[in-house]
């Protein structure tokens, strides 16, 4: 007998939470148990927007949600500024957790949700969705090939998306009591996730931001960037932007190849995505001229979908065989929080390096 | 009666030559009238080489080329540090100067080279073949369509190479009597260029190298970026490394609209190039998911052939009109020079911000 899908809640209707909706509905392995808002008017009109099937729950509110037995585990969208409170509760209430990034406002907020996972043998995951598309696995297969990548030398992104005045003027991620880390949390995250991935997740001495952040009236981070070093020499450098034109580069330079993708974020089509690779140039005569050579991954799901299929095959794995909560998850994100302070810390101090202690 | 080739010859035989010797043998209105060496012997085998025809004259000394009245034009692809000797002497003896990057150790060592210009006369022109692609003009076109494009927010780019373990033991390019600014000339060069180019040659008001500059032990650099921040909040990013894999990309980013090309400084063909503008991006209701458009620019010539017929047009116009020449070049060639300078001192000073004074 297949195992029963786990039932996923999800609490806050953010924008991002109508495209994990989807998501839990196409993953086979889990279902949307329900939906809890402030008010049941919200969650309704959510609940209808996203299609929800009708035997998913409303609920007013998020205790609720979280009282019922009937859910296995919750996506938590909520504005980073209440992400401790409320994930702290879903592990208390032994629900597992599905959460959005940035994690937490800082490392420590994230240590004392992290503590309540393992102290109540919950499963933890964030929701970098690029992490599960089936590209990134082949993209890592390529990065471990010595003969055809070399020794990983640098790291280069961007992401960067352009709000308009009614996302820059009330949008949570301006607020600073709601996620004060703006666009560094919500999209230098990215960066700063890629830099780690390809350095199989070292984590770097020193992080320096550049001197070019643009913060708004209320000191939250609306555009900026840093320069990565690690104690070996390997750099990695990152530019995240609420201010410019949907944009998603990132190129990884090794000795002997390279890797270039122009989406590693968003993909730009749901049921394939494309990287390409570099191989050693070699000297014809004239010029060194290597073709790059490109690579298509097809998905039958999209990216996002792959992510709560991973998470609810963690999630039944604890459910019915007893496994442990996979430590993978929680210790990537930490890494990665640990590196957006640092941003935030070298912006605040006028754009001086901060050591990395992990 | 069509205009006569405008006879180009060469002092010295670095590698690049052989590149530039087989463009001006392509440029319709540029011939190679002959090649000088510090001995005849290397002349001829690198006339031998590159196929020069057989009118091309073999000198064995730099002297004897200028000395030559039949040569209107000189190619010096000679190492930076002799680049002030040569270039003013090719000036004196009315020649005109297309002269390879970095022009100059320093902007005040480039100013005595255009005064001694200014004064006889003649053209200058760098060696920054991609300004010549008619990509380049395309791409122009698209960063100028406010409608499209947008306003410029950020210039990325990246140009490194490999150099293997003779070319970092006894390339000129590391050697501090003959190419002190090593990597920053050579390949930060062409992501400096490129973050002017975007910005319609403003230049930045502050300079500031990221911390993670590799000098060699004689204190060359072989690997750096710097961060160049506008006065009104432009940014602009650039990494080169002699130390990684060839690789290429600029990502120019707007408010509307973004262009993207993986192969700025070296074409991957010859006689077609690519590049990708991403329009605006609209919301579906799950994504802001627009698409890529692919742009090719075919090209009857290879870029650093188009470079020899422009620079060889402004000197026919100079040699048969009477024309003035061309002040837009050594402009350009200076604006760069003093981001170069200002990035090479941010790096001594430990990565302080260095102010830009034009």
């Amino acid at each position: 007998m297949e195992d029963a899908p786990i039932r996923i809640g999800i609490i806050g209707c953010a924008m991002i939470a109508y495209k994990v909706s989807r998501a839990i509905q196409l993953a086979l392995n889990a279902t949307l148990g329900g939906v809890a808002s402030r008010s049941v008017e919200k969650a309704t009109a959510f609940a209808k927007a996203t299609g929800c099937p009708p035997e998913a729950k409303i609920y007013g509110s998020y205790e609720a949600l979280l009282d019922d037995p009937d859910i296995d585990a919750v996506y938590l969208p909520l504005p980073t500024g209440l992400h401790q409170k409320w994930a702290i509760l879903t592990a208390q209430k032994k629900k597992h957790l599905l959460m959005e990034k940035p994690v937490a406002l800082n490392v420590g907020e994230f240590d004392e949700i992290v503590k309540a996972c393992e102290e109540n043998g919950v499963q933890i995951m964030d929701g970098t969705m690029w992490m599960h598309h089936p590209r990134t696995q082949k993209m890592e297969e390529f990065l471990k090939d010595k003969a055809e990548f070399g020794q990983l030398k640098s790291v280069h992104s961007c992401f960067t998306f352009h709000g308009d005045e009614n996302f820059l003027n009330s949008n949570i991620r301006v607020k600073p009591d709601l996620d004060g880390l703006g666009a560094l949390g919500d999209a230098g995250w990215y960066g700063i996730r890629a830099s780690l991935w390809a350095n199989d997740y070292d984590l770097p001495k020193t992080v320096t931001a550049m001197p070019d952040a643009v913060l708004n009236e209320a000191g939250v981070i609306l555009a900026c960037g840093a320069s990565l070093v690690w104690e070996d020499g390997k750099v990695a450098t990152f530019h995240c932007s609420f201010l410019s034109n949907l944009t998603g580069p990132l190129t990884v330079i090794g000795t002997y190849g390279t890797l270039h993708l122009t989406d590693y974020v968003l993909p730009w089509h749901d049921h394939e995505a494309s990287y390409t690779t570099t191989p050693k140039p070699v000297w014809d005569g004239r010029n060194y001229m290597p073709l790059p050579v490109d690579h298509t991954v097809t998905s039958s799901l999209p990216q996002e979908a792959c992510m709560v299929t991973e998470f609810a095959g963690l999630v039944q794995n604890i459910k019915k065989n007893g496994a442990r909560p996979d430590s993978k998850w929680p210790t990537i994100s930490r890494k990665t929080q640990l590196v957006v302070d640092a941003v935030k810390l070298s912006i605040h101090k006028g754009f001086q390096p901060v050591q990395i202690v992990g």
